[in-house]
């Protein structure tokens, strides 16, 4: 399957490099590749530098689109145009997964309406105005719902992906791959050690 | 502190973007730069490439050195230009961090002879024929001595990150920091969850 990575700036490192990490190993099941909405080095302030396609490439949609969080999507959710984009990419493909507040750039596209789904729990308040429709649980490590899977923060991201794995594969190909990078995998998506009521 | 992350062709993903995401969010404490032997783009197998400066540029040594792993350290650990060069700024440096196969790179060099030191677990006994006078230690999710910092597989050079930061900053920021990225921060680095006897 191919995984496309969205990318802007001041991206979350973690929320694309954790689910990288994790689809990357597995070579000849997952491809992955990199798109913004020019093309060319994206920035992060963590001083990361990434090479990127231009997202005119994705022409019919893609078995996996990812959509990270961070800093930079509070300016992105009033990007008319990147929420268009990421709403017509959305429609033409298979599953949809977003990490963090990357859930406030899909909610915006109104792809979420009546449909479960989660964000960082600090950003939490924020991310509900950009979609008043949707249903969002706040205690969870990540939500499924139709082919729309998302995180809560950071690092959900990497439980999110190997529970897709688990969806798709079984759970111990999930299990496998956890115990590969000797990571701890919350494999409940409504066991989450970050609620607080 | 200036922290200096090296690259090069298939490093692995996630033993450089879990620290740079633990260091990079700390924007008043830590400035990560990325470099590698040539400067500009180093790719590895996940898809991902990343802009770096060229190594010549650390002429002092750094605060923070940090060294990852992947499949290229099999390859680079033949690279007597690139061991030479780690040898070099590992020892004006004040601290030297490696995550997973990285530690083979650092015993290479003969800096770690005497002290103790860990691995990935499914490389373990390659990286040990790299420092045989090294204190190789099969159980630990990170191990510290003087100043030289290394862990586990993978997702381990973040609870070591976190580690590092728990002596720097003292337990509580750690944990803090943990709990912004909604991380399940392995705290002790002799609780080692993937080791098999």
């Amino acid at each position: 399957m191919n995984v496309a990575i969205l990318l802007f700036e001041d991206f979350e490192t973690l929320d694309v490099f954790g689910p990288v990490e994790i689809f990357g190993r597995l070579k000849d099941k997952y491809q992955i590749s990199f798109y913004s909405m020019l093309g060319g080095l994206v920035k992060n302030s963590h001083g990361v530098s990434i090479l990127t396609k231009n997202i005119e490439d994705i022409k019919n949609g893609i078995d996996i689109f990812l959509i990270p969080g961070g800093h930079g999507t509070r300016k992105e959710v009033n990007n008319i145009e990147l929420i268009d984009k990421i709403r017509t990419i959305s429609q033409m493909s298979k599953f949809v997964l977003t990490v963090c507040t990357g859930s406030a750039l899909l909610a915006k596209t109104g792809l979420l309406n009546g449909k479960k789904a989660t964000s960082n729990k600090r950003a939490f308040d924020w991310v509900i105005t950009q979609g008043e429709n949707v249903t969002w649980i706040r205690k969870a490590r990540w939500t499924k719902d139709d082919k729309f899977y998302t995180s809560a923060g950071v690092s959900a991201g990497m439980d999110m992906t190997l529970g897709f794995l688990s969806d798709i594969h079984g759970l111990e190909f999930a299990r496998k791959t956890a115990f590969e990078i000797e990571y701890d995998w919350v494999e409940n998506m409504e066991e989450d050690h970050f609620y607080k009521q």
